[in-house]
């Protein structure tokens, strides 16, 4: 048996035999259950509570899959509202035909990733859909975090005079995955940022007990979350566009494509707005961490043009950052 | 615009008109956060965790649709766990050209069954794929909920001893979707028993402290359920088959075809294992729930066919009910 069947689905004993050889076997832990609903001890503080489906093509790229994105995306929506990663649960919908091998992989990845933040994946659920009913594997993850007493992160509380951080060169996962489907026959070593936060996070809380926002730059990547928190702190947000860290080999796709990096999909870079005072321990604690050695401070929020992103250009001028629009980014997830 | 579009999906300003105009609309609560993940208070005790995913086909059938179904499906799997459900989350993947309308009445009944059971739906995620790339409307609801100290509940805890009680009659939802889809030609007035069973599992913990198990008889039915509690609490299973309830319609159905009403779903019924003491008792709070009105006592929990479940014949006889195997019994989800 090498690949999905609709009995795998069934709730009888193929869905058994696949829960123990594939899911129990790279998931297992003190919390799953053959009950309805697994049973937690009670979290110490407030919790976070987030979900997010991920139903990106090709599944498998350089710097990840499917499955480690999964855990990435829901760890590091509760790390941006500075909630320790508690609990996760991971629903699958699965294509008839399936290769079994590439689940395994999935899965393997998902338990990798899982265990680097220390979050268990509590419960799970698996349905087989039809050939052509779905393309391949859909994985949609929901996660519980514990929030320390002293902390309340929000895209609401950018205050002027913060300073602007993000944790690495961005929109490489939107370049890797554009590359990956090879519409544009260009080819360029670009793998996906991909890569769960909590560890970084958790460093940064530790050497500030007052950062105003975090956030994740994923889809419509740093530009539009710079937008969203310009709205709704009601805020003016000021980049020096020589301080965005772009790689190389990004800017070079890119450019050839003509798409501005800033509007390109991360899944491993947050931007934090902290205190002048706090932002250079910040700063050393995010290039201390795995995955967010690349931190760099970009810009800074002001208190005039709100609800808008403007940019200091090399030459020093200042330009508005064409807002995000209606316009159809190349579709990477 | 009346079809979901790829845009819909970009996370941009049509991504937002769509929560704002649709999701928002019926779902809006305090806790609905433009953040990355919700903040909500500490639960009570111990909590449940439960995901489910949702790939019914047809979305929509009498007495419930996808959005209904959903919400039920985790709130009952919290339910069996004794559990209050307090948050859920849900993610939807929606297919280019979608109606809009069609989101909006599954979206509505989504509303209307968490609020009859108090849960509040904290968090969603949209993503849209390309058409062919998914069947229409697929849905993953997470659910958090808080379990009193005295409630232990589990598969693995039924006694020899306790009396079976079934919460209504079986195998509505199962026959229901399939002459939905007309592949048979049957026509018959069969409604899904779909819906939200907290209040009535609350009325039950409030008259017994002593609830062995609780589990519900979805995909696989009653008859797949007790197999599984067999096995896990490794006690054999007796039921008496003329106290099986099963609505004429459903029978008449269920006979023209061939199939068990035991092996197919319900979407709104619980099998308990009770002491005998507090039988009474609980089925009586049942009896006076919504939803759970047609509660019968079916049979006991015994020593002897360890993992097996046995039926008492109408003629006085004794045979195995067959075990769930491999078989492919209707897809109906």
């Amino acid at each position: 048996m090498d690949k999905i069947t609709l009995g795998h689905g069934s709730g009888g004993s193929a869905t058994a035999d696949l829960i123990d050889h594939v899911f129990k076997k790279y998931l297992n832990n003190e919390y799953f259950t053959a009950d309805d609903a697994s049973v937690l001890p009670r979290p110490l503080g407030r919790i976070a509570m987030s979900t997010d489906g991920f139903i990106v093509s090709p599944a498998f790229f350089p710097g990840g899959n499917i499955g480690k994105l999964s855990i990435c995306g829901t760890v590091n929506d509760l790390a941006c509202m500075g909630a320790r990663p508690l609990y996760l649960t991971c629903g699958f919908v699965i294509e008839e035909g399936f290769p079994i091998a590439k689940l395994e992989e999935a899965v393997k990845a998902m338990a990798k990733t899982a265990a680097e933040v220390g979050v268990h994946i509590v419960a799970g659920d698996t349905k087989v859909a039809g050939k052509g009913q779905v393309d391949g594997l859909f994985i949609t993850t929901t996660g519980v975090g514990e929030i320390a007493d002293d902390v309340h992160t929000s895209g609401a509380n950018a205050k002027a005079g913060d300073v602007i951080i993000v944790t690495g060169d961005i929109g490489r996962h939107g370049t890797c995955i554009l590359l990956t489907r090879d519409d544009y026959g260009i080819e360029a070593p670009v793998t996906s940022d991909c890569a769960p936060l909590w560890n970084a996070v958790k460093a940064t809380l530790d050497v500030s007990h007052d950062i105003h926002t975090i956030r994740d730059a994923t889809r419509g990547g740093v530009g539009t979350v710079l937008y969203e928190i310009a709205r709704e702190s009601q805020v003016g947000i000021k980049l020096d566009s020589t301080k965005i860290p772009v790689a190389d080999e990004v800017r070079g796709v890119t450019g050839m494509l003509g798409l501005d990096p800033l509007y390109l999909a991360c899944e491993g870079r947050l931007v934090y707005m902290v205190p002048e005072k706090d932002s250079q321990a910040v700063l050393k604690a995010l290039q201390a961490s795995d995955h967010t050695q690349g931190a760099a401070i970009i810009g800074k929020v002001v208190n005039d043009h709100v609800g808008q992103v403007t940019l200091t250009t090399e030459i020093g001028g200042e330009t508005l950052l064409p807002p995000p629009g209606n316009e159809l980014l190349p579709r990477i997830c």
